[in-house]
């Protein structure tokens, strides 16, 4: 499968670590030495993940009217019958496509794109719209001292083609899933009851060593499969979650200072949206025929990921 | 691919229309006439899709610990981190299994088996896990003259396997959704906001008219596909929405009384577990080497989908 197009939409608001000093009793420094975030986006009142969800696809090149299915992922959905992936249908008045939404929280980015490349194998469709969002400020408890600070708000869009195209980008070389629930506190690492206590990390510890140990997992399965080694690959992008997360996965992978990227520091933790963003970001820049990029991606409940590309 | 398994949880709690009168304002006479529902299942304090989830999983008769992909769904999500689809994979030991967390609204479970599907497909999965639940308790509003009155909560569990085996206990002969956003009020017709207003449906009408003319479409897809006639399907299982709606396509399919199934009366909509819900609890009744039933959904946003599957 190829990547045909990405976009991403941040909103405007950045909110600087100072903010928290009164409202969870954390400094710039204590935030910024533990977690590498100086800044973290906010959506504007009105927005929400179904309305930055559009605004990431309206920001594509690429004509989606023809895709004939589309994926969205989110764990802070602003709604879930009126999904992000039923919104954006109607917006861009998409009349034949397979639609669901799904979440397997930061990590499911990943899971929505194994998805359509079931779709793609079936034979089910050929052309889809993937399409990852968070909110977290909507869910999230700012004074709570354990995560309030951690998160940001964003959203991206990828088109996928099942056949190599003018468009075409990036070759999808492999896809991998995982549900660890079973392993450390699992659903009690992270979780989010939406009508309850919302977004919390009671257990930031066991978080914090897992995502390391099964994002790297994660990306020596993509790799180990196609027998590539972490030196043959070009970049890598983590799930954004603590840049002392992606410090340890850089050392474990060998990897140095701007071969692993990352947007943290600016938009803390944008959730499962938060690879794809780093990705388009970084576009231009690291675009090069044969240049291969790895995303690994661990989230709350707990799952991980990866995706191994290489660009045309 | 094969059903293997089925099995489902409904609370003890059956709310009976005279609750309404002073809640909402409906008579009991008016309710009945207008959707069929005598009493709807409520769920008690402390359950919730996770814990009825794990309750219809616990009622199979199948060791679930080797599945190797677990699909969960529901629109109501007690958790969207720590999801359905964790919690089960905790709870049963599930240690090597891609797991994941679907909406599209009351058609989700369809959503569901054709994701596995293209697992079987891809041959990333052989043996997986669905499981459909819904708390409407929880989300919708009881003093919502509209809506307040039409949900009941619930649960089931399906066990999928690509290859036939000896529990095998129908194939699936064809799968079908679609995405319906474009159509009438789409996105506007039934919505879900978990941390506003809840679940709400202020265009019945719109609903009502689309869930007929589409849930006939879908059904009519699989079989055209399988070249089937209508009067060729033994059993039709259509979405728990509204028992008016349920005998609107009965006419359409040229279906009698006792050849189209139905639980709305005792349960309510039970949302995207509905026809499952339905299915297991008519399994003992129905089965029959060579019957065939014809499951088809509608969903708020709007979505459709239908499922073709023969006793073996």
């Amino acid at each position: 499968m190829f990547l045909d197009d990405i976009a991403h939409y941040v909103p405007a608001e950045a909110v600087p670590n100072s903010y928290f000093a009164t409202v969870n009793g954390l400094s710039d420094e204590w935030i910024n030495t533990r977690t590498g975030i100086k800044t973290r986006s906010r959506a504007a009142v009105g927005e929400n993940t179904n309305t930055m969800a559009i605004e990431a696809v309206r920001r594509l090149h690429t004509d989606v009217t023809d895709v004939d299915l589309i994926v969205a992922a989110s764990y802070t959905p602003h709604d879930t019958v009126a999904t992000i992936a039923h919104v954006v249908q109607r917006e861009f008045s998409i009349e034949n496509a397979a639609a669901v939404f799904i979440s397997s929280a930061c990590s499911s980015l990943i899971n929505a794109i194994e998805i359509v490349e079931g779709y793609f194998a079936m034979g089910k469709a050929s052309k889809a719209l993937v399409i990852a969002a968070e909110h977290n400020w909507a869910f999230s408890n700012e004074s709570d001292e354990k995560s309030g600070h951690l998160w940001g708000d964003g959203a991206s869009a990828l088109v996928l083609s099942k056949n190599k195209n003018a468009a075409s980008k990036a070759e999808i070389l492999d896809i991998y899933t995982r549900g660890l629930a079973h392993v450390g506190q699992g659903p009690e690492g992270v979780y989010l009851t939406p009508h309850k206590e919302g977004l919390m990390m009671p257990n930031g510890r066991d978080v914090f060593i897992n995502a390391i140990t099964y994002m790297e997992e994660a990306l020596f399965t993509v790799l180990d499969r196609n027998q590539l080694t972490s030196d043959e690959l070009d970049y890598v992008i983590p799930h954004q979650a603590n840049q002392r997360i992606i410090n340890n996965l850089a050392n474990r992978m060998n990897k140095v200072n701007g071969t692993i990227l990352s947007n943290i520091d600016r938009l803390g933790n944008t959730g499962c949206a938060s690879t794809a963003i780093c990705l388009s970001e970084n576009l231009e820049t690291i675009y090069k025929p044969g240049v291969t990029v790895g995303l690994t991606v661990f989230g709350g409940g707990y799952s991980s990921g990866a995706l191994l590309l290489k660009f045309l």
